[in-house]
């Protein structure tokens, strides 16, 4: 459209928030057909808050391990400064900070999605529910005065279930629903701020403390690009090049060739 | 389409009010959407305020630093007027008198979208009343003379959740809900109002007092648009011609050239 | 759309990330079909477990056999190790480990699909609920306190069919229900992480421990594949070109050609 709104997405795609816009929607929008295709508490004591808590905690170590995991930056860091290969060549200060650098910024990429997962969940509550049934403190609650404590536990653990109860048991599992929503948005809220407050601060840090300037780091993340596609340009047609030679000394000629003036039955030994 | 249209359109663009009205319009849809999915007040003692106020201010702060940490002229500003890099470079006044009016112009497009929400929010009123529910002054209504203060403040806490109630505390509920809703959009007003002075104002002090004169000021925001997009094209020169010459020294051959006369085999301490 | 994305896609496809999502979903999109269509617990002693596991293990096995018969890399690596094929040349230890790594990485992409199975079936449960429906503990409800062992068991394993049945059964029904799909994901969870935990242990230390550093490890892939195109290129046309030349001794022209001189009548004893 316009230079402005150019400018703002090329903007917005060097710094890598279009990507990461990408996957907080595909998690945001992968938790919303998750849970309603998969997730039903099992209201039962000392299994609720197992099953809630499995489902808030582990997708969100999965989707850690997969940010790390799929991003090949990871790869060339850790084959980089990894113990095991033989000779371990002398690494610069430099080559230390910038390394630092990169693996803070893959952290940054990788903790996208699981802490959308963790916010999401929380906002929409229903895994803090089930997981938290157990916990609710109803002792002012004259409805439970008469009641004994296993007994009771097993109705805490039945509310997130909406089982049919009567009238009295109801107006509490409505109040303590809310209480439990007001929980997990607060927590929600509070992980949204917590992570919003380390996100700004972690960026100016590595802002001021970076050994580049503005420039110096545009250039440096031009040159990393670059010096990867280029390499792979080059690798390609190395390979191809090495591979047509050893095929023109086995068949005889280049594969692709028009006018093959004559070709060469290889022995048993050339295979 | 016509002339005067394009020119409207094109001086729209410039001054960044077609995105300003984007990000709004983001902002209000967003707004709606996830209102109507999360909001639930607890309506118990003590968390109205702090639930409604979460969602009120918390997304505003979320957004207001988004809105800084967004824009890479942030960084650049930070980045050239960091403390930690050694040495610290003089900088003129003009420089300084320059780097305050960007950052003025960051800080006005950083604003738009939580005094949006906010507005927004204010204008809806569901937030607001969650919020204020428990701080209504109900003693000029006959119903509560003779109810205890701690039962009084529960009956207030739930008012927001339209729980059946006697027909006179009804009656007090929908007075106190219509009178939630008029302060909630009489703020929402005066900080509309607010704002559009403020950017009055601010607009007009920028221009007068600002060390450039209008032709000025048009041709710096020009050079500084073309100053990044050559430097850019400049640096991603240079670092592919630096790659090429280690490339060639490594497998004996540019990328991309058509007849390769011999190529090298690299070993192993190449690598 | 935009470089930062190009890369990120052509980074995904590199690493094997895109093939296996594709793989994953074409898993999970199949067995949700297929077990629309034919899954249908037959609610009989004796039946119940052997039908579900069935369900749930044969075709992750058929999924793990075919993972690896569909990859012509297995064939290439079994045929170069094949101790019948005479004379057994002899193999540097380079390349036995260079067959590891490559074995691993097919065994990778092989456990991909049967694991997506398993982990899709538990977390949606139903075949688990089959398979476990017999051997439900069900002594502390007091419903079947008079109820003999062998009408209980018909009971249990009609659970998983919903049929009509008296209130008081349908509420432990309900209650068992839970309890399995609890059980099933739980199990799926667990299975999920221990996968993951396997993936990048296993990544860290084929990284860590591979004979080739990032670069050359990179190279190598390459290789590998455009070996694999143009020997198939070259095979073609060598093969064609080899035929050719036999048909023109024995029909006296090549086939294909517009405007022929003179044709032979073959002789008996060219055939």
């Amino acid at each position: 459209m316009s230079r402005g709104l150019n400018n703002t997405v090329s903007s917005l795609q060097r710094s890598g928030t279009l990507i990461n816009s990408l996957i907080a929607a595909l998690t945001i929008g992968g938790q919303q057909l998750f849970s309603s295709f998969t997730f039903k508490c099992p209201c039962q004591i000392g299994k609720n808050f197992y099953y809630g808590s499995a489902f808030l905690v582990i997708p969100a170590l999965i989707l850690l391990v997969a940010g790390y995991a799929l991003r090949s930056q990871t790869w060339t860091i850790a084959g980089e400064y990894c113990i095991c290969v033989p000779p371990p060549r002398r690494i610069s200060l430099l080559e230390r900070k910038l390394a630092c650098l990169r693996f803070f910024s893959i952290t940054g990429r990788a903790l996208v999605a699981p802490l959308t997962w963790l916010a999401v969940t929380l906002l929409t509550g229903t895994y803090y529910e089930c997981a938290a049934s157990e916990f609710t403190s109803v002792d002012h609650y004259p409805v439970f005065h008469n009641i004994s404590a296993s007994k009771r536990k097993e109705i805490l653990a039945g509310f997130p279930c909406c089982k049919s109860a009567p009238a009295d048991i109801i107006l509490v599992r409505d109040e303590v629903a809310l209480l439990h929503r007001y929980q997990s948005q607060m927590l929600g809220w509070i992980l949204i701020t917590l992570a919003t407050t380390a996100v700004l601060v972690s960026c100016c840090l590595a802002r001021c403390c970076s050994p580049l300037t503005s420039l110096q780091h545009h250039y440096w993340t031009t040159h990393l690009c670059n010096e990867r596609e280029l390499f792979e340009k080059a690798a390609e047609q190395h390979s191809r090049l090495l591979i047509t030679q050893r095929i023109k000394k086995l068949f005889g000629f280049i594969p692709g060739t028009e006018d093959v003036k004559h070709i060469r039955i290889p022995s048993c030994q050339d295979w």
